[in-house]
């Protein structure tokens, strides 16, 4: 396995894999790699000849009060996790080679990001577009895999790709979750015991959804909102956002249906988890 | 000579290129073709095996108050111009196919764009940022060539291939003149014959400043753009900003030297028209 520390290194290869008609598929990650991110490898590598895999915890998508510094980092399980999963090449870039000191050419996207996270992250849409957009021009993918643990991020992907005429194709993989129901999550790792119990909270709050949805055929949002804030807060989560969304323009729907997203977002302690399952 | 009407067909033009091993130079230019355009192909063609040449008035850069609609267009002439000077394919796309209706995903520069051009007509680069995003994408270029006319535009697009790490290199040509002196531009088509006269104020201007400095070696800014402005005021010009930066930063400099870019936009008549001089 190929490891690649500079943007122009991994640029040189993916320029040759090109010429030579490789298919490459991306999978864009911030490291601290579980099954989730497994699973995305294991989807591009059924698409792709060559998997790259980036690993690099982007600061210009955290807000000055999250948690960048303290983000989980292991580079060398992640380097072993990468060889296993049958990665042809790691990326692992610094903050200092993606970025000149002068950067100042960004990618935005101004509708799909206004709510659920992008309301709650300021600028951070825009950092995840520019890395991407780097990423992309990096190893010039046929492919990219993102996860759809977050939807409004793989939305905001796929909006990029058309809207910029990137000459590829994005998969959004299933999430995965812990036996009990838990999103696999790099930020799992900041959960105290009673913490990772109380986090339960989250998918039992779409299964909520999913079941009222199921019986019902139809349900009116405000209702089921209110029930699955309640729920969230029986478990001790401060809730950050409980939205039911459509699935193309991420703007809330009155009446919950087949079809509709719901989204959670919810402090755990100090942790701010996500999830969403699409009814 | 090809002919693509749709982003589609240059993009799988472009990867049979690209996977073929061909170089392919990129010529964007919003049509109505002059020697100076016809500068940028040759000089692409020196570089790449294959020149394409957009053609597309892009409404996103125009503001709600200037000449998008009476912006010139004579496609047929165009088309015969781009075949005499040796392109190999033309993109004339649309904007209902370059733009979806719920397009939402942009590129901005946000220093190098703040002064100059980019302060009087807001959104400009933004709108050239993200339609020349596209175009790399969808023609795969190994070189651009964009002209010296557009300074800040050429600086700006730089940059964005320096930042969004696009494989490609930007050339940028000198600027093409009438025998007077008058910059090459396909907005002189609106002048009146007493309005071309008064235009020579613009390179006239930019003569002065570069004669000063020949001279003296250094010039107060000050000094020398009120000179220059009461130049372009002496022939009927309404003075847009008359500016001299750094070329790499466009921040002014207190003094101006060798290397120093002197910049004039000026209105002649209701014409607004740029010019530019490395001194």
């Amino acid at each position: 396995m190929l490891v690649f520390n500079t943007p122009a290194e991994l640029q040189a290869w993916s320029l040759e894999k090109r010429k030579a008609g490789v298919r490459v598929g991306l999978v864009p990650t911030m490291g601290y790699l579980h099954e989730g991110h497994l699973s995305l490898i294991a989807e591009a590598r059924k698409r792709a000849d060559e998997v790259v895999v980036s690993i690099f915890v982007n600061p210009v998508q955290f807000g000055p009060n999250e948690d960048y510094e303290k983000y989980p980092r292991d580079e060398q399980r992640d380097l072993e996790r990468c060889e296993a999963a049958g990665a042809s090449a790691v990326f692992l870039p610094t903050p200092q080679n993606m970025y000149a000191p002068d950067a100042s050419v960004f990618v935005v996207e101004e509708k799909l990001g206004q709510g659920l996270c992008g309301a709650r992250r300021p600028g951070h849409f825009r950092g995840v577009c520019t890395v991407v957009a780097k990423l992309f021009n990096l190893a010039l993918p046929q492919v990219a895999v993102f996860g759809q643990k977050d939807f409004q991020q793989a939305a905001i992907i796929k909006r990029m790709v058309r809207d910029l005429n990137f000459p590829l194709e994005i998969v959004v993989a299933p999430i995965v979750r812990e036996p009990d129901g838990l999103a696999k999550s790099s930020r799992n790792v900041y959960l105290s015991a009673e913490e990772r119990q109380n986090a339960l909270g989250l998918s039992r709050s779409l299964a909520l959804a999913a079941d009222a949805v199921a019986a019902n055929g139809s349900c009116p949002s405000q209702d089921l909102r209110a029930k699955m804030a309640a729920l969230l807060e029986s478990m001790s989560l401060r809730v950050d956002y409980v939205e039911l969304v459509d699935a193309e323009t991420l703007l809330p729907v009155p009446e919950a249906t087949a079809g509709t997203v719901a989204l959670v977002a919810a402090y755990c302690g100090n942790t701010r988890l996500i999830d969403n399952r699409i009814l």
